[in-house]
C-alpha cells in the first residue's frame, strides 16, 4: 500500500532508537522529550555553548527550537547548527515567534544561514521568514496553512531546505514534491508546546531517514494519527495530552497506515 | 444574580484571547502555559532581555514570578515592566519565596517600585513584602491567609495597588473593597506552581477588565472552582492536575456561578 | 518485619515535610518538585549564585544535577555544594550525561571533589566516574546495573560516598554495606526524568535519615513500589506518569512493605 512508507519509517524509530540533540524552549522540554520517548527515540537536551557542538557530533539529528530565547542560547545554537551541518547530521529549526520581536528576527535570519535541513513553523512563521504578508500575534499563528502553501514552496526552493507548514492541514515541500497531511485535532493547539513537539519528532525521523521531505512528512503524519485516536476518548487538554503519549506510544502501525490522510 | 460578573469575566477571556506575556520560573511554564490555554488565553513566555520590553509592548498584560531568578531574569524583568507600565498594560507579580533570600527579596522591593497592578502571592510572602512578622519556609506558606488579610489591606492602600492574598480562603482587596474567596481543595497544594499558575490566570483576566479587584477576584473565583470539581473524580495530585485542566477547559458558565463561593 | 524501616523513612518524610533545594536541569523540575510534593516533602528550585548558598544553608538536603548545564549553574552548585557541606547539610549529586562531553565531565569531577554525601545515577555514568569502561550514550545508560555493581562498590569506599546505581535492580552501596532493590518498571524509563525525581527523592529521604545508605536504599525502594503499582493500570506513559504521582501520595505503608524487594 501507497502510504506504508510511513509506518515503515516510524518502525525504523523504534528499532534504532536515535539520539535526538534539542535545544529548545523551557516550555517544550517536557513534552518533547516525552513524545520522543513516547516514539522510541532517545531525547537529549544540550545547550550550553561549552558543550553543544560536541553534543551535536554525537547525535544522530539536532533540533532548534527558538521559543525561549537569549544570548548564550543563541550562541550555542549557532555552534550545534554548525558542527551538525559539519559533521553531515541533519538539523531541523523551528522559528518560534519569528517577526515578534527584532531579536527573535535576527536570530532566526543567522540560523537559517546555516542550512537548517528542515524548518517546521506555523503558517505565520514561514510567512515571516519568507518576508511576505501575515504577521504573528506572539507564538500563535494568524495565517492558515493554506496561505502559506504557495510561499513555503517557493522558500523551499530558494533556501534549499525543506519546508514543514503546520495547521489544520499540514504541508510538507521541498520546492518540487508537496505532502499535505490532513487529521489530527483542534485540542493539538490547547496543549502547549504540541508543535514544539512536532518539530522534535520531525529530528527523530530525519535521523534515520534522508530523505527528509519524506521524513518530515511521515513525522507529522504519524503525530496527526496520534492525535486524532488521542482526542476520541480526551475529556480536555489535560487527558488530551496524557492519551497523546499513550497513543504514540502504542500506535501500531496498520491503524497509523489506515488512518493516514496523506496526499501528495 | 449578583455573583455572575465573574462568568463574564471569564467568557470575555474566552472571546478575547487575550496574549499574556509571562516571565515566570521554569517549574511554572509548562502548567501555566496550559492552563491559559484552558482558559482561552494566549500564553507566551520570553525572558530575554533583548526582547522583554518589545513584547511587553504588544502583549495584553505581563505576568512577572520571581520562582527561579537570576540577574539577566532580573534584567528583563524590570525592562518589561517598565514597558508596561509606560504602555499602560497591566501587569502582575508574584512574589515568589520573598524573604527566603537577600536577593530574593532586594528583587521584588525593586519591582514593587515598579507599580505592578496586582501582587499574588502566599500569606508569607505578602507578609514579608509588608515587612510584617510570618517568615516563609522556602516557597510554602507558614502562615495562613486570614493572618495576611488586614496586612493585605494596608499594603494595598499604601502602594495603590491589588493584593491577592491566596490560602484556604483566597482574599483579594485595593484596600477599600476586599473579596474574599472560598472553595477550591487541599489538591491544590500537592501540585507544583497551582499557585504561579494562579498568577498567570490572573494576568488573563485583567488583560480584559480594567478593574483590577474584580479581574483577580474573577480569576481566584473560578479556578476555586475548577480545583474543586476536578478534585471530586481525582486519584491524587497526578490525576488533579489533569483534571484541573479538562475542568477550566469546559466550565461552563452555569456551573462556575453556581458553585462560586466569592463574598465581599 | 525487617524491611519496615522503609515505611518508617517514607512516613519520616511525609511527618517532617522536608524542604529540599534541587538544582536541577529543566526537563526534570516539573517530576521533580511533583513527585516531592507527592511524597510529602517540600521542593524548591533556587539555581541562581546569588542564592544558592544562602538557600542551601535553610534546607533540610540539597540535590544536585547537571542535566542542563551552564557555566553560571556551575558556579551556583559549587557554591550550593560547599554552603551544604559547611552547614552539615547532607547533599545528593545526579551525574547526568557524565562521560558525554568533556564540559559535563569536568564539572562532575569539581563537584565530586566536594563530596557528595550520596551519588545517584545510570550504570554508564558510574562508570564514567570510576574512570571504567562502558562510556553512555547520551544519557541513557548503555551499561546496565549488574556490571556497575562492583565498581560502585569500590567508589563508594574510595570516595566515603554512598553510591547509588539504578536499572533494573538498583544497588545502593556504601563500599561495605550493599542494598539491591528489584521492582519497579520499564515505563520508568520511558517518561522523561523519571531518576532525576528518583534523586530528588533520594534527597528528601536523606534529609530525614542521617544513614545515607538507608536513606538512599528507602527511597529508591518507595519508588519502585509506587512504579510497580503506577504501571499495573497504565496504557503507557503519559498515563503511567500521572499514575506513579498518584500512587506516591497515596501508598500506604503496609503495601509499600509487603511489595517491597530489597536484600542486603
Amino acid at each position: 500500500m501507497e502510504k506504508a512508507w510511513v509506518a515503515e519509517l516510524f518502525e525504523r524509530v523504534r528499532k534504532r532508537n536515535p539520539l535526538v540533540h534539542n535545544i529548545t524552549n523551557f516550555v517544550a522540554m517536557d513534552i518533547s522529550a516525552n513524545l520522543l520517548l513516547a516514539a522510541g527515540a532517545s531525547p537529549a537536551m544540550v545547550h550550553a555553548e561549552e558543550e553543544a557542538a560536541d553534543f551535536a557530533r554525537i547525535s544522530d539529528a539536532l533540533v532548534i527550537n527558538i521559543g525561549t530565547l537569549s544570548p548564550s542560547w543563541v550562541a550555542a545554537m549557532v555552534a550545534a547548527a554548525t558542527a551538525a551541518r559539519d559533521a553531515g547530521k541533519p538539523w531541523v529549526l523551528d522559528p518560534v515567534g519569528v517577526g515578534a520581536t527584532a531579536f527573535r528576527t535576527a536570530t532566526v535570519h543567522r540560523l537559517v544561514a546555516l542550512r537548517p535541513t528542515i524548518i517546521r513553523g506555523n503558517a505565520s512563521e514561514i510567512l515571516s521568514i519568507a518576508g511576505a504578508e501575515g504577521g504573528g500575534k506572539g507564538v500563535d499563528s494568524r495565517a492558515n496553512s493554506d496561505s502559506a502553501r504557495a510561499v513555503a514552496q517557493r522558500l523551499a526552493a530558494d533556501l534549499g531546505t525543506v519546508i514543514a507548514v503546520t495547521g489544520a492541514v499540514d504541508y510538507v515541500t521541498d520546492g518540487q514534491r508537496t505532502f499535505a497531511i490532513a487529521g489530527g485535532h483542534p485540542l493539538m493547539t490547547s496543549v502547549t508546546a504540541v508543535g514544539c513537539a512536532a518539530t522534535a519528532l520531525v529530528g527523530a525521523f530525519v535521523a534515520v531517514e534522508s530523505d527528509a521531505v519524506r521524513a518530515a512528512a511521515a513525522a507529522l503524519g504519524t503525530l496527526a494519527v496520534a492525535g486524532e485516536i488521542a482526542a476520541e476518548g480526551a475529556a480536555g487538554p489535560g487527558s488530551f495530552r496524557v492519551r497523546l503519549l499513550d497513543t504514540l506510544a502504542t500506535l501500531d502501525t496498520a491503524t497509523l497506515t489506515a488512518r493516514l490522510r496523506l496526499t501528495v
